[in-house]
């Protein structure tokens, strides 16, 4: 789908809740908007797609209901701020929105909004019902992740070179969904769980050498790092490749990128990628590589965490199940940057191209 | 001074230092580097500069003493891997650096280093004795902050408009020092603690209009992010403007661009920018631009934060202890993003004009 026809698609989805709420009220039927829930309950990890979904249960919100009068209108409010932002072409924070939103009401002292953490959730409602992502609300996120390669955008009018950005690469926003790609030239995407590894492989022309595309993502990656992952999978076919910490938290950064969160379940298939596959660090490349000196001790919380991923349904391979284990049973973990150990080049000219050649990979 | 001639001047303080301690051990002297003391007690304000800067105490690292043995070798390491870098033109980060210099000595269990908080602070450490920048060592810091407006600069051989690079903008390394500006098109420099009300003005093309260069540094500014407002002020002559939340961490963040802060007061006149000034938000704004609706209740930690400033000599006037003492006797604080109760684009066409045109700013 185009860019210009998923906006269209959004702008149809907010246009149909608003005439199907105003026939109910022309008909004088109890007006109501019908939500997926959201709840850990309806969390299912769905095998054949290898993603974490939400499942079939609904909740319905009614005007005429005590309990659901203000939530009511509190989305409308949402849906309509929404469709403002959209028909203008403007973007605005989701604290942006609260402050912008929140008044008392005439006659009253009754609040609109009294705190953001009542406008945070709405938006997520409506994600859900209307089966669009926040982003194409024009709501945003905080900016975070990088990335290098080359590529070339257009993004707000502007042509811009993902390989002729100094050392800087492109900052990602959190409206990947409007960037069209121009040129993608390349084999491969790259994603590195620090910006530190980032900024190494940049400086060493990696994605250039490995006709890559490379991605730092500064931690857990943001939204729209995830997208713009998803995106490079799915429209230019491209593998992907992560490449964490050797511990439990890498390891649940990459299945975030793989097969979702529980918090995001609903929007699990736009914005994760099933066919990523893991790089390292690996628990057995501190013994492959020689990084025994650069281990840090375990600590309990750590292994608390790695017990946890054992049981979980998409780390229930023998490949996962060994390097987690091994992790319990040694009680060590490893940073990316244990691999400067070996010399600071060690990474990209040694440690990444003989992975990629022998595909030597985590599923 | 260009930047290739400060990149040589740092050479030459490397070369010198290794020259010294070479030449000791020839004559049998006992090798020592001095140190300026980093300590509170050797921090003060300088008032006809502006900033904060260490003092003139200093102290000696002998190599025969053994309460200084190991870390005059840790000094010589760092300096050594710095100079490597240099030699190489690489970089890496100070987590790379700790673990490629983490090693056993030969026939000993003694490591050179146990953790990077052993090898951390002995950058500082050059950085004082060399009377240079971490960065021109080649050891960087995370990215953070970003950039906009009618500027042209030069980086690793590519040449980067930032008036080009659509919702983005150029994600600020920590290698401004070894930037180049080509082609400088603005009247000032505005600064904006949250990456939110950046996106909102450089969505609304708010540096064009305004012929400014736009900055976002997320929070406390990055040493990346300071140094890139100096060289903006004191290369290109143009007057630096800071927008915050209004309460005691906004100001402060205010005070760390202009004055510097004391954990850094050793680098402060070469990134701060003394002649900065706060354009808002005041706690005054909250009554002048009606929003009243939009404040939050000042935490005890606030208050407590509000008080110390007071005491601050760089904040010892007139209209500054009125703002706080206005914070502190009305017990309340307001966001940036509180602007947008008064519409999205308030802060761009409104309030912003209003305030460049009137000169209101607080030095």
């Amino acid at each position: 789908m185009t860019t210009q026809k998923k906006m269209e698609k959004v702008d149809g989805e907010l246009k149909k809740l608003g005439v199907k709420v105003t026939q109910e009220i022309t008909k004088k039927e109890n007006p109501n908007i019908e939500i997926p829930i959201r709840a850990l309950s309806n969390v299912v990890y769905d095998k054949k797609s290898g993603q974490l979904v939400l499942g079939s249960k609904t909740s319905r919100r009614y005007y005429f209901n005590v309990a659901h009068a203000k939530k009511f209108m509190q989305t409308l409010m949402v849906a309509s701020f929404s469709k403002q932002l959209i028909d203008h072409k403007i973007h605005a924070s989701i604290r942006d929105m609260f402050y912008n939103l929140k008044r008392t009401l005439p006659d009253s002292h009754e609040n609109t909004f009294d705190m953001q953490s009542e406008s945070d959730p709405i938006i997520v409602d409506l994600e859900v019902a209307l089966d669009v992502l926040r982003e194409q609300l024009h709501l945003t996120t905080d900016r975070k992740g990088i990335v290098a390669g080359n590529v070339q955008i257009k993004d707000r009018g502007d042509i811009i070179d993902w390989s002729k950005l100094g050392s800087g690469g492109w900052s990602i926003p959190s409206t990947v969904d409007e960037v069209d790609f121009k040129k993608v030239d390349a084999e491969s995407v790259i994603v590195v769980e620090k910006n530190a590894g980032f900024e190494r492989l940049h400086e060493d022309k990696f994605w250039q050498k490995q006709k890559c595309i490379l991605i730092g993502t500064g931690g857990q990656p943001s939204r729209g790092t995830r997208l713009l992952i998803q995106r490079l999978n799915k429209e230019h076919k491209l593998p992907v490749y992560v490449m964490t910490d050797a511990d439990s938290y890498g390891f649940y950064i990459y299945s975030v990128i793989k097969s979702g969160s529980i918090s995001l379940a609903h929007v699990s298939d736009r914005i994760s990628t099933p066919t990523a596959k893991f790089i390292g660090l690996t628990i057995s490349d501190i013994y492959e590589y020689d990084l025994k000196k650069c281990t840090i001790k375990a600590r309990d919380v750590d292994i608390k965490r790695a017990k946890e991923l054992l049981n979980y349904d998409w780390f229930k391979k023998p490949a996962w199940q060994k390097e987690i284990n091994l992790m319990i049973e040694k009680g060590i973990k490893a940073e990316i940057e244990a691999l400067s150990h070996r010399g600071l080049k060690f990474m990209s000219e040694e440690y990444l191209p003989d992975k990629l050649k022998k595909k030597k990979f985590l599923d």
